[in-house]
């Protein structure tokens, strides 16, 4: 097996909000789940629950709650930030959730030692195996999760950390540039390129 | 390409606390530091830094920085936690910190958007490719971060998020049980088994 993989994997990903209307086997989103639980936690406490929706009303009605969020936080936002949105794109609106195949929304258990961390380690598992499979999504992390936590009967105690749409791409787009690795990693001393 | 080389990396990965002296190359790591600011991250805004350490001087005062808040802590801890940390064996002494061949500090720029998500989803990135080198590590959480947080000339606004000692494994451990994924994935309505 290569040992750069995982760099072809990680250099291919890209974050895709339009998705085609195919549907996709289950059994791959399941095994990219089983990466993500597979991620290490604070005390081993395993804080991720990962709730799958393939059911249209559902969905239907998550990205009703999504958007209500939205609304009000476009409302609010401005300066480079809300440029750079527009520059994307992006908007208030969420179609992806409607659209998308099958969600996969990821939720925290607050009460674990290093919950957060936990949950995006694995989530970040979760994206590679995604990408493995041969599907696109985005992380989407709601602008008001109140809203969606609603509709889905979480207990309490679970945070809403973000909706994974998942499916095939139905768009062309650049993929998002990075930093170079010599100005983001340093050796020894802050500042001090490898 | 398989379809499960990812789960078959996952499964194998443990985390490891007891290094062998032996060197490790650089550049595997810089593989795998290549692999982790390809993670998706808030607006793109990539708030991840990442600080190599592999000067032994540099180990050592972050070793006796790191102790001093891990004293405080579990002089303060009680309970079940107190218990499982003293049934796997951990302590406030963490010399795989001066024992590792290799350090990477993580580091987090605060004002970016989601930034602590977008941090540990490029760690879950990381966890995986050092994997794929044939390298071990374990996620390190300083206790109190502010005193190794000195040591190493961070400019402010970055938070050190975790330590990676990394190396070759030099014990014999069972790797942590994971919940099956029937009980932490769920099928449209929480509970509800795949």
């Amino acid at each position: 097996m290569s040992k750069n993989y995982l760099f072809e994997l990680a250099k291919r990903r890209k974050s895709i909000r339009k998705f085609s209307p195919n549907p996709i086997d289950l059994e791959d989103v399941l095994e990219a789940l089983e990466v993500a639980c597979r991620a290490p936690s604070g005390a081993n406490q395993q804080p991720w629950r990962f709730l799958i929706i393939t059911e249209q009303a559902i969905k239907n009605r998550l990205r009703k709650a999504c958007e209500i969020g939205e609304r009000e936080f476009y409302e609010k936002i401005n300066g480079d930030f809300k440029k750079w949105l527009t520059a994307k794109g992006l908007s208030w609106e969420k179609p992806f959730i409607e659209e998308a195949p099958i969600l996969v929304i990821v939720f925290m258990d607050v009460k674990s030692q290093y919950a957060r961390e936990s949950v995006w380690a694995s989530i970040g598992f979760f994206l590679l195996a995604l990408e493995e499979q041969g599907l696109n999504t985005v992380p989407y992390t709601p602008s008001n999760t109140s809203y969606p936590l609603k509709e889905v009967g979480a207990p309490k105690g679970f945070q809403l950390e973000a909706i994974f749409p998942i499916g095939l791409s139905a768009e062309e787009k650049p993929r998002e540039p990075r930093t170079r690795l010599e100005e983001v990693a340093y050796l020894n001393i802050w500042g001090k390129s490898v």
